[in-house]
């Protein structure tokens, strides 16, 4: 299969590079960048020297030489410019994976305008489009021709609250996520925030009340829940570069007991690939999914049982970004699903 | 004035070495060590070469002798030890500033035995000790013999919780303290848990709901609204050195604006020397308090006037021990409260 | 193939099972561990959960049931235990490959006493060992049946080194090496030099003058110049996890250009398959090799053509360590060369 | 006193702004910026809130009035702008410390040209003006008007080399200076250097045998040697903020014994107020100098007496750049040498 990525040299195109240059059923990679087209990316990335494995020479062209390539494109851009790939991939018989917001919001173009300043262009493809979370929606995916890959801090705070809000066992009015990025999640533009002397050994929420994951995450929640969810998301700048812990706070309906609760994520996630469920005791941590596509859960059953509090670990640029759109991939192509990103995590 | 120091190689003891050496008002300094006695500490902290101003020549002594030396004590030890200090210092008409826990709960033995499980061996000395925070006790401080120096996550809580409680406006039963703490916070002696390879790029909470500040920041707050308050703690550690983060979540008994916030904590804190009530808009950081007295609070109110959120930032080491330790040996001398605990925070 | 590990739960240990678990041809692990002998490596390491594949049910056995159950053993233990092991390894006709420094001076048990205050107990092992730096020995190493796993400081500084003495070029009497390592080389265990609060944010060297990789570093040498070679070398700790820059200062014979030495060094390395020459003008740097086996090298001329400067990299657990372990394995196994161990570098 | 900063927004700046509201001398603060010209420091540096003991009202204003209004006039701006500064505080009767390269070559202006790629536009200046390493040119500093503020790197390797070649100790040929620096170094404007990801958890060197600091490090060396000194100078940049490590290498012209070496550092540095030659046994590391004007040295004879190895640690921000200018300050205005600038490192 030839995959293709358009925007390869941002930290997500490159991490999906360094995945696909590993996957056992993407046979050639076609690889574009606006910043560096013409260049190679082996000089823009050199850790991939010597790593092309016949899949790619390296150079980066432009757009649409991807969407001729390609079986499966993967668009890695700023927020507002994937309509249009989605539009001629879906033309030319291709699939498309975006990985900004462009189709995380389906057909709800009220609340994508909101929050990114933006009508659809290409609403049709809204209407096909997917949303490519596969723990909601793996048999949807399987279907896709678009899909859009889900927010770094979506994934991690909508699968600890998934299986609470499906039982109908969490209050709706509240739910609090309380999140913690490592500063990839910035991404390669260089940035006073990102700036290393102003980053490091410093700690501080940001956007807080006003970040644009938190109608994603509501969305989310309200479909699990069947009804409306109220979530309070304030994201955190973490002085490290990879690592998402979203530490989740629901008050419950009635009094529950860690095993109750444990027993409920089991069996939710049970067939799930990616996801690990704790055993009551352990307390998640982002060192344990570095690198790697799991999503690590942690139960902790706080005030007097009337507080669920769920520590959700992921890799952001893995389960959060292009882990899941490989899984994606693999979902949609019917390849086995952990396919090439079955990496063991690297603790240290 | 001569102060003491029992404990002063451990990193709460030699911060505090750090600030009274600069500290306008100490000509002398008795410093004790259990682990480096008869050792000077330039040869444990070898930053103190040449800095140690005629106060002291360095060399650790027992603590006896700095009892015997000194007009006020400090004690920087491991829970259950001070007691004793606090006992001989007041025979000896001195006074003592502990910095552990023993002295954090007054007369509330039964709350001290269950969290440190330890009886008081002096209960006389809990009996007139008072609870070191100036925001809440200035005027006890003033004519105190024994004080209780608060905990670091504490320190930041209740600042960032006290004026909503004292005015009435936060609901009592379910506060939520999400707290995010660097690591000098585990001290001096080497653990798995300290260990750069374990904590560098990484990030994970502990202790959830059994955090031994947990009683202490509830009976604060529930002091403060003169009820009792629940509080939901979760400390996280971070991978950096200093700094705390308290990310403080009340939920309102009526929506309120974040105009009319603002100005019940710039009233409230008016007149504080070491509080800074940040502009609406700014979030605070650790970077901005660091190595400095100051706890910056920032106010955001969510939820449509519902939740007000406060981030209240300190630096652990400063205004979470040392620091503040100093600031109540200012109150208690008749000193300037900000003299030798004025610097200037470093913010890279 | 059955591999087997003693010391599973060290740093270096639980990087091999890290890539043994996903080597196509060990089919078994076998774990061994004295700290936790009888527990899960997977409580010990939880980002090892649901990834053993069936190759182990992690459970920590003693040593002799390693040796017992392996065709390879590896020895991840301090300095002066492996012996034994190599001797029942040879007697019960498997290999094994040690990743201490007691195989690594071959039969120059002296210059072994004087730097590691140990005799040799089993001599007839050292008579046959080999000393597995791949780059220098690789035919040797093929048949052996007892390997001496090189140092990880040695293994950047001799790839630096190897080619200039080979041809002559480099003076002899004073060769320098600064060198520069992440955290993880001080291992699992909790020391004061290893506490992020003393190793964060700060740089030193250490032992200058002292460490025990220099007679390693020197031996590699003096074998590559044909005689004796004078070794300066000063190892730092950086405040992060992985990785080593060694940066080598060579007086040369006579003024050469930078044109010149690439060729030597593209010549000498043209079939390595770890080993990347790069481009004039590029500088080698940790993050492009890191979790990788590769060791990159940059050439730098300066002082008019009399000093050869190689800025040689490498990931400390993996070329340094347990990665070149591997190398070894698949060479006495007959197995590809590269198997297990082509990850792509992480560069963030 | 009436202090001037012209670029007080920049790190440096603003590290001076940090130091000069602390100085006892000084009564009032003027202060600069071309990009936030008209704004107040306090809403580009929060830390500087409620910090600006009515010094000054923190408006940023342009360079003009800052020349009119200050006694002391600090330039703290990119290379090639000072010039003009130095000659309108002459006519005005005023003191001018550049910490730019400007004033670092006297009237060497070849070797400016040569490496800065910009003539001398006011050649009068150069005349008059004093390189301000206090250690080499106090008397001189003391009656100077214009002052040319060392490099940090150059401080560093300086303050190493300074008592060697003297004595005539050192062979001249090939000294090597093998640098480490913090990357508050690179500034206050993002790069891809700096941004976190790329720098957080990696080390390389950068510039190999082209940093601009290389002149000033040999022009220095040759004064001290009494003839040209060849140096071989490798910056690195390292995954901290603050601090710089020198590992300076001289070959000798005899061998010598670590006594000896140590005798003729601990007289030559005698009075000096912020040099500190660490005892034999020690090493030099940046953590005990972090955020003090103090320079560490730690000496290490070995090669069998051939090599000296000298270990220098300054903070980049103080020594390395605004407190030595301070220090400057305290010596042209008759201030005692250390005022302002005595705080004692935080070594954690």
């Amino acid at each position: 299969m030839v995959a293709g990525i358009i925007g390869a040299t941002g930290y997500v195109g490159v991490e999906l590079v360094r995945l696909l240059l590993a996957h056992p059923e993407v046979s050639s990679l076609a690889l574009s960048s606006v910043s560096f087209e013409g260049q190679n990316i082996v000089d823009v990335y050199p850790n991939l020297r010597g790593m092309l494995r016949g899949k790619t020479d390296g150079v980066l062209t432009g757009a649409d030489a991807v969407v001729a390539a390609a079986d499966v494109v993967f668009t890695a851009l700023p927020h507002g410019v994937a309509e249009q790939y989605a539009d001629a991939c879906v033309k030319q018989g291709k699939k498309l994976i975006d990985l900004s917001a462009d189709f995380r919001f389906d057909e709800d173009e009220a609340t994508f305008v909101e929050w990114y300043k933006k009508p659809y262009a290409f609403p049709a493809m809204h209407s096909e489009s997917v949303y490519g979370l596969p723990e909601m929606n793996r048999e949807k995916i399987r279907k896709a021709r678009v899909i859009g890959n889900p927010g770094c801090y979506v994934t991690a705070a909508t699968l600890a609250l998934l299986p609470l809000l499906e039982k109908g066992l969490a209050k709706t009015d509240c739910v609090i996520v309380d999140a913690k990025s490592g500063i990839t999640g910035t991404g390669r533009n260089p940035s006073e925030k990102n700036n290393y002397s102003e980053s490091g050994e410093s700690f501080a929420p940001y956007n807080v009340g006003k970040h644009r994951h938190q109608p994603e995450i509501a969305r989310n929640c309200s479909k699990a829940a069947g009804k409306p969810v109220n979530v309070l998301f304030t994201p955190h700048l973490l002085p490290m570069s990879r690592g998402i812990i979203a530490t989740v706070y629901a008050q419950t309906v009635r009094p529950v007991t860690e095993e109750e609760v444990f027993a409920i994520f089991a069996e939710r996630y049970a067939e799930e690939p990616f996801v690990r469920v704790l055993p009551l005791g352990d307390t998640a941590t982002t060192k344990n999914v570095r690198l790697s596509n799991w999503c690590d859960l942690s139960i902790h059953v706080v005030n007097g049982g009337n507080t669920v509090e769920i520590v959700s670990a992921i890799d952001n640029m893995v389960k959060g970004a292009a882990g899941q759109a490989v899984q994606n991939m693999n979902l949609i192509s019917g390849f086995p699903e952990t396919m090439g990103i079955d990496a063991i995590p690297a603790a240290f």
